[in-house]
C-alpha cells in the first residue's frame, strides 16, 4: 500500500536542502601530496608564467623564421650551426640572421630564434652547416612563456576536489601547499533491539549489524570521516543520549534502523525533542527508503534510516550525499555522479507517484550494454553485493520495458 | 610527422600483457573496516544462512494463511491474538489455527504462523481478537530462513574490488576479517637534466617536477603505493643505477621524461641492459604519447614515458593502468572505467592509423551532455586541469564531427 501523500525524493532533498545554511568548513593547510581526493579551500592564482621560457616542442634546429621563408627540398635554405642549447641550462648565446641551434624537445630557445625546424627537415651539410628544407612560420613548433599559464591567471577554483593532474599543475607553479577544508565527520547510530554486532554469533530474532559498516565506506568514499557510535537498543533515553552525543562532535548524524512501527515514531518524537527545526519530512515516495526521516537539528542535519540494506544504500544516494558534498565544502558539479548508458533486459513494473530505485548489473551482450534488474526484497543483502548501479523510475512512469534506453547511475 | 610504422596502442598493450606473467600477488588478513577498495584474495563461501530465521517484512499479525483464504472487508476472519513477537527476542510460543501474533517489521516468524498480515488489513475488535480483511498467501510478507544467502553459496569472488556494500554483506555474515592482496609498488623516476623539484625556484631552461606529482596520485587511485625515486639526471649510470634500486624493491617501474632524442634511446638502452625481455615496444601510434616505451625485466613491467603531462595522463590510462590491476590481483571487471555518453561541440580532426585521444570538458546545454574538445598543446598542464576526461578517435576514423555522439571515459 502507497501512501500517495508522501512526498517526492526531489522535493523531500530540497525541504531539508532550502533550510540548511552549509556551515563554512574550517580549513587547514596541507603539502600537495597529502591533498589528493581532497576539497580546495582557496582559488589558486598562478605567480608566474608557464612555462617561464619559450620552449621548443621538437627535437631541431632553433631559427629564425624569416631565414627560412621559401625554403624547400629543392631549394633549400643555409643556416650555420652557432651552438647547442643543453636541457635545463641557461642559452647564453643569441642567434643572428643566417644561424641556427641544435634544440632539444623542451629545450630553451636562444634569442633571435622565434621557430623550431624539426629535425627531419634539416640536413646537415657539415659540422657546422644545415640545409633548411622547409620553412617554418614564426613560433612554430614553440611553446611561448606563459603559453601554457599566465602569471595572474586562476587555475583552480575554491570548492574543486584535487585530482592527481590539479595536484600536478600545483607542482609545476612551485606551490607546494594549499588551504583545504576539514573532513566533515558522521555519526552513525545503529538501533534495534535485534542488532548484534558483526563479530557475535547470533540467537533467535538477532541480526547483525550491516549498515554501519555500508554506511561508513560510503562516508569514507564521499569525503567524510565516519564515526560509529554503536549499537544501541530501542530504548528512548538510550538513543536520545546517544544522539544528543553524536550532535555534539559530529557534523551529521544517521540514525539506522528502528524499524517498528512503534519505534519509527520514537525516533522521529526524539530528533523533535532535541532542538529547532526538527523533522523536517517523514516518509517518501520512493522504493526502497519509504520510511526515510529528515531532520535539522540547529543547523546539522539528522537522517533516519530504515534498516534494510537496499533502501540504507538508496536513501544515501538521494539524501546523505548532497548534504554530505555541502558539508565536504564542494563547489556544484556539472556531473551528478558517474553514470552509463545501456539498454533494459526484462521489463519492470512501478506505481504512478512512486520513484523506484532498481539495482541493476551490468551485462555485456555482443555490442550492447544491458541493465539486469536484479529482484529480490529490500532487505536482501545479495541485490546490493550483486548490482552495479541504480536505475530510477521517476514518480511519472509506470515502468520500464525491456529494450528500453536507460541511464545507470553506477555505485 | 607520423610513422605509419608505429604500432597501435591495443596491439602495444596486448604485446606486452601476452608477455606478462602476472605475479600471485601476496596476501595478508585484514579487519573488514580496514578492507574498503581492496582486493579479495579469496572466495568468499557463506557458512550460514541469511536470515538464519523466516522474518516479517512488514508491521501486521503473524498467521496461518490458511485461516485467511476468503476474508475481505465485507467477510472478515477472526483471529485471536495469541501474542506479541518482540525484536530481537527468541519466541517460545507457536500460532495454532485461528490464532495470530502481533509482529514488527523484521521480526521473527512465529512457529505454526506462515505469512504476515499487514497492519492495516487487520482491525482489532478487543484486545485479543483482530478481524483480518484480506487473503494472505503463504509466505506473504515474509523473508524466508536462507533467502538473502543460502549457507554454502560463494557471495564474493576472489580478485573484487570490495565495495561499501559488499563489506556490509560480509558484516551480516559474521565475517569480520578477510584475505586481501597485498597492494603492488610502483616506482618513478623522473629523468631530465631540465627538471628541479616542485618547490624549487626556476632557474632558465628549468621546469619543475610535474609528472611524479601525477603519476602518484594516479597509481593511489588505482590500488597502488607510489614510490618517488627522485629526479635523475640524464646520465647514463645514474638512471640505470636508479632503475636497477626501483627493480629491486618495486612491482613496476615508471621512468618519466628523459624527452631528447639522444636521452630517448639512452632510456631503451639501460631497460635492455638490465634483463630480457627488455624493450618490447618503442613508439606507438597515439597522440598525445607517441615516444612510450614498454619493456619487461624478468618480469617486472617499465615503462618509459614522454616528459609531457597530458601524454604521461592518456599512457597511464593505456599502459600503466592495466598492468597496475593485473598486479592488484584484480579479476577482469565488466566495465573498463567509468564512461559517459555525450555529444560532440566541436569537429576534431585526425590522421589515419593514428589513435587520437582528445581532452574534452563536459558542459550541459538544455537536456544534452556536451563534450567539448580543450585544445592546445600536448606539454600544457591546462589542458589537462580543464579537462573532464578523454574522447578516443580510433586508428581508422579521420575525426569526429560536431554533433556526433561520443563516449567520454572519465578522469
Amino acid at each position: 500500500m502507497f501512501d500517495k501523500n508522501y512526498i517526492l525524493p526531489h522535493k523531500a532533498l530540497s525541504l531539508i536542502l532550502s533550510s540548511f545554511e552549509t556551515p563554512a568548513p574550517s580549513i587547514h593547510e596541507l603539502k600537495i601530496e597529502e591533498c589528493y581526493g581532497r576539497v580546495l579551500a582557496e582559488d589558486i592564482i598562478a605567480s608566474e608564467d608557464l612555462p617561464g621560457f619559450a620552449r621548443s616542442t621538437v627535437d631541431g634546429y632553433a631559427v629564425r623564421s624569416a631565414d627560412t621563408f621559401g625554403a624547400k627540398d629543392t631549394m633549400p635554405a643555409y643556416l650555420a650551426i652557432k651552438a647547442e642549447v643543453f636541457m635545463g641550462q641557461p642559452v647564453s648565446f643569441e642567434i643572428a640572421k643566417g644561424e641556427s641551434a641544435k634544440i632539444p624537445t623542451g629545450g630553451m630557445l636562444p634569442k633571435g630564434a622565434d621557430a623550431v625546424l624539426m629535425l627531419e627537415n634539416a640536413q646537415t651539410v657539415s659540422g657546422d652547416m644545415i640545409e633548411a628544407m622547409k620553412a617554418v612560420a614564426p613560433n612554430e613548433n614553440v611553446i611561448l612563456a606563459g603559453e601554457d599559464i599566465r602569471n595572474g591567471t586562476q587555475i583552480l577554483s575554491k570548492g574543486r576536489r584535487l585530482r592527481a593532474q590539479d595536484i600536478g599543475a600545483l607542482a609545476g607553479l612551485g606551490i607546494t601547499a594549499v588551504k583545504v577544508y576539514r573532513k566533515p565527520s558522521v555519526a552513525i547510530i545503529s538501533t534495534g533491539d535485534e542488532i548484534v554486532p558483526a563479530s557475535s554469533s547470533l540467537g533467535p530474532g538477532q541480526v547483525r549489524d550491516i549498515n554501519s559498516f555500508t554506511l561508513a565506506g560510503l562516508i569514507q568514499d564521499n569525503g567524510g570521516v565516519a564515526v560509529k557510535k554503536g549499537i544501541i537498543r530501542d530504548e528512548y533515553s538510550l538513543i536520545k543520549q546517544a544522539l544528543a552525543s553524536a550532535l555534539e562532535t559530529s557534523d551529521m548524524v544517521l540514525v539506522s534502523g528502528g524499524t517498528s512501527a512503534g519505534v519509527k515514531d520514537m525516533t522521529a518524537e526524539i530528533i523533535n525533542g532535541m532542538g529547532s527545526p526538527g523533522v523536517l519530512f517523514h516518509g517518501v515516495a520512493v522504493k526502497p527508503g519509504k520510511p526515510v526521516i529528515g531532520a535539522l537539528i540547529g543547523n546539522k542535519p539528522v537522517i533516519g534510516l530504515p534498516g534494510h540494506p537496499a533502501a540504507t544504500a538508496v536513501s544515501f544516494d538521494i539524501f546523505i550525499k548532497p548534504l554530505l558534498d555541502a558539508l565536504c565544502g564542494l563547489a556544484a558539479g556539472k556531473m551528478p555522479g558517474n553514470f552509463v548508458n545501456a539498454k533494459m533486459k526484462k521489463s519492470i513494473a512501478s506505481v504512478a507517484g512512486r520513484e523506484d530505485h532498481v539495482r541493476v548489473s551490468l551485462e555485456v551482450d555482443g555490442m550492447e550494454l544491458y541493465a539486469v534488474p536484479v529482484l529480490g526484497k529490500s532487505g536482501l543483502i545479495t541485490t546490493l553485493v550483486k548490482a552495479d548501479g541504480v536505475v530510477v523510475v521517476t514518480g511519472g512512469k509506470l515502468g520500464i520495458d525491456a529494450g528500453e534506453d536507460v541511464i545507470v547511475k553506477l555505485f
